[in-house]
């Protein structure tokens, strides 16, 4: 997870908010990736107590700050961002993706405090919260449904946020079966191809090297061939029973 | 946005879904994101007739498929991922970051159908529909509260596959303003300070450099700073009106 103190410095400003489902929602995300700190600005007050008194109610929830104004709840913050699901609003901001926006937070973030608002379900940021912002920020939904709900705006920023690219380049560490314990299935898928009669039935020419290819196209790994070849061997004995080995 | 071709590919699957809120939450955040195939696996009945009905339910939702088994609901699909927040499951399942787990949808989505599973609310994903997945994905949440809200979890998941790498390292095109016009800036702000008496009341040796560093310091963008340029003529002509012009 990333750095505490860091992520330490975000404010999550709800304003206006109106459904207490979605307070709710927002602080759940908060605390799945790692963020504490929650400010509402006037919100539906009955939505906030309700949200405040659920069941299973965080304690993130609990101490979330309230404030009148948007002015007073972002104060103590070097960087204010607001989200907007608008692509073209006449207001004069500059309009960011959510993958650009947030690596400049994320860079602020390393020196001061950084708000990130987040309007009401039914209009958004006002003109007036949107006039407290250095810059505004959208994700990337389809023309078709621009307008996300709250809780799930909350969790996708969020996750822009704590993301970490090099997880996407990880390389596996899953050890692979050897040349060696194919062969042996190999030989052995053989044998119980003979023992079954499937040979007779289907002759095939350079049967051998078919076969062999056929066990190095399942790219197995190392444990699962032990139980591959466990299996085979079982089969194989079963299929000899009572028959002379063969020659 | 994707193109559409390979995004038609996934099939989201929620496996018995209890609340029609989230069932209604994962439809919207898949068609925020331009995913239309949603199927639905043994849910409780009365949740998915009444998110089905819900005032402004989605067309997404009324076209949603409902099977009986998670084989049926995933049979024509050439790669299975179950999504859980457990970390270490007894199951020998590969666990894979969200990051790396939707590098490798992406890439299989080029040529064919993938299913994402979504378990229930309340106990994920059950062994019995984990036993179809190829392997599983875990979002990056904290230690301290690992388990996510299901339409949350849906938003977060379908905008990792959608997010665009190159938007995070794009560099804006906003125009800023010239020397030419920091320097008239300048000037006019020299005068402003001379016509108000503030550089009376405390004198600065190299007024004129300060100055100029403490304008270019506020680097602004070529249409504000014809804004700047304005309001500072304004009250240099106030402060001289009536007064002789400067020599």
């Amino acid at each position: 997870m990333p750095a505490p103190n860091e992520f330490d410095r975000l404010r999550v400003v709800l304003v206006a908010a109106r459904n207490p489902l979605n307070i709710g929602a927002a602080a759940r995300a908060m605390s799945n990736f790692g963020f504490l700190h929650l400010r509402v600005v006037n919100p539906y007050e009955a939505a906030f107590r309700e949200a405040r008194s659920a069941v299973g109610a965080s304690a993130l929830l609990a101490s979330a700050e309230e404030y009148k104004t948007v002015a007073e709840a972002v104060a103590d913050c070097t960087l204010v961002v607001g989200t907007t699901a608008v692509r073209h609003r006449e207001l004069q901001h500059p309009l960011r993706r959510l993958e650009y926006g947030m690596r400049l937070i994320r860079k602020q973030l390393g020196s001061s405090r950084v708000a990130l608002l987040f309007g009401s379900e039914k209009f958004g940021l006002s003109n007036a919260a949107l006039s407290h912002c250095h810059w505004l920020m959208r994700i990337p939904t389809c023309e078709g449904n621009i307008s996300m709900n709250l809780g799930q705006a909350v969790a996708v920023c969020l996750y822009e946020l704590v993301r970490d690219a090099k997880a996407a380049r990880q390389t596996e560490k899953v050890k692979r079966a050897s040349a060696a314990e194919l062969e042996r299935i190999t030989t052995t898928l053989l044998e119980a191809m003979r023992a079954s009669g499937y040979l007779v039935r289907r002759p095939i020419a350079d049967v051998d090297e078919r076969v062999r290819r056929l066990v190095r196209r399942l790219d197995l790994r190392a444990d699962d061939s032990t139980a591959w070849l466990g299996i085979l061997r079982q089969i194989v004995w079963k299929l000899r029973l009572g028959k002379p080995p063969a020659g």
